[in-house]
């Protein structure tokens, strides 16, 4: 017994270290991703609408004054690198705030094609990302308050959520606000937040985009800034997500929009698995199995002991 | 035995009728507050950016011919209900085109708050739908033809993947593309496709966006036909991405890049729980689990007896 612990926390190790290598190796590649998504926007003819609504404007002034700009435009000062992988980056989040688009058939199809690719990648980076955070922001945190108060795991994991819900709000939100208000000239402290919430919620509407203005300074350094800000709001809002959805009270809340399993399918299942013999064991197991379901709103495990879980309950 | 089944399947049964309602509820529920977004927002005052545009190319059209267009302008013209209805439900999708976005300070923050609220309202509505559809769509095919074939269940489920995913691509892609490239003036078919695509996938750049034009004949008509689409299309992305999650290959994929249950909180559930003594009954009960595990990205439940399953790989 001691003997065959000691073997499989052997393979434990080796499992958790392939994991880690794994989700380094997928950190990189997405990074190289949006690099190479950045590279190739940046070679296509694309055209920013604030652009063109300057441009817009500036034909229009130089009208009244009898003035050909027509020679004299040039459209591409913000379609640079840092730009493109700002606008790559906000494609695969599908924030797509449209301030900048493609508009030769060559970009449409490759933004189609990146996006195809790119945007499961997202989910699947953003995926490991936040299932690795929310073990040190929430799991432990809370299991840590439950053993040293001894207060009942669900009130912890109430406060904790409110907490982090606040702390969350704070810095990516309210601070950021107050940052972008300083930063940008025309936005005030509600429109900074207004961008803010548009963007982290990935509605993005586009109708405020920070680094946009004729005289930014330093436009590089603060187009990558609001990229990894967007980036990393996103995460945070994921993490918190994920937090209040893992409240049982909202648990159980979702249980009850959603159907119980199939009958016909665990019928099969137990001829599959002659599983009726193990009605005691499945039990626990269905039980337990029962919670999680509540948990995976678009997966319902095909797992053996589901229909003892119907009767459980 | 048989008293407690029959007694059981009385249970469920009611059961699956309290889901039904509660289903029926929710619809009802978030279709008002679809409506009650709509009503709200035709309130505020609000521009859309392709209204402005045009705007300011009247203005350079008439300044060429020194007439003054000022007093004319009339910028309300798409604002009406169901323009705000699809408004409210791009935003809510999280789409968010941009193509009309609230101007006034009131109109951001009810924007702000209303997203708040109906951003989870959406995600619970749709994963409702989605969990309900993919029992039909999904799991009762592949498992009639796993039966009636004997083909092996994952063969079954990659080539029901493959239709399920053609048959998608060609009933909310190929032919609104050709739709599209009909009713609206300007558009090709890759621009049209590109819009089925940038929409359904949520990134919502805004540069396409139906139902624009001056002359649009039904106007309101075809708005909401727009609306339906999207949210249909919504659904239909959904489930075929369920549905591609489901296979097994890609579950394993996918577990590659997730960490294994903590350790500690394992010790802790150990100690809570004293089920060292069950070690068989949790082995069956942790291989299911960790599959399960798989299955929910965002989500690892804290049930007690996931020590087990790490030993059992």
């Amino acid at each position: 017994m001691l003997q065959s612990l000691a073997g499989s926390s052997c393979v434990r190790l080796v499992e958790q270290h392939r994991s880690a290598w794994c989700f380094a190796l997928l950190v990189l590649g997405y990074l190289l991703y949006l690099v190479f998504g950045a590279v190739v926007f940046s070679s296509h003819a694309c055209l920013s609408e604030q652009q063109l609504e300057q441009f817009l404007m500036r034909v229009l002034e130089a009208s009244n004054y009898g003035v050909s700009v027509l020679s004299n435009a040039s459209g591409n000062w913000n379609w640079d690198f840092t730009s493109s992988l700002f606008f790559a980056s906000t494609v695969l989040s599908t924030t797509g705030y449209g301030h900048t688009v493609p508009l030769s058939d060559g970009g449409k199809a490759f933004c189609i094609i990146y996006s195809v690719i790119g945007i499961p990648f997202t989910l699947l980076f953003l995926t490991a990302v936040v299932q690795r955070i929310i073990v040190y922001v929430t799991r432990r945190p809370v299991l840590y308050f439950h053993i040293r108060w001894g207060f009942s795991k669900q009130v912890v994991a109430i406060i904790h959520a409110m907490v982090l819900g606040f702390i969350t709000v704070s810095f990516f939100f309210l601070i950021p606000a107050a940052i972008f208000s300083v930063l940008e000239d025309d936005w005030n402290f509600l429109e900074s937040f207004y961008f803010c919430f548009i963007s982290l919620s990935t509605i993005g509407l586009g109708d405020y985009v920070p680094g946009e203005g004729y005289n930014q300074k330093f436009r590089e350094l603060y187009k990558i800034g609001i990229t990894c800000y967007l980036l990393m709001g996103l995460i945070a809002m994921l993490v918190v997500l994920e937090t209040f959805c893992e409240l049982h009270e909202l648990k159980k809340f979702r249980k009850l929009f959603y159907v119980k399993k199939d009958k016909e399918e665990d019928q099969v299942h137990i001829m599959e698995h002659d599983q009726l013999s193990f009605s005691s064991i499945s039990d626990q197991a269905a039980s337990m199995k029962d919670d999680q379901k509540a948990n995976e709103p678009f997966v319902n495990s095909q797992s053996p002991t589901s229909n003892d879980s119907s009767l459980n309950n």
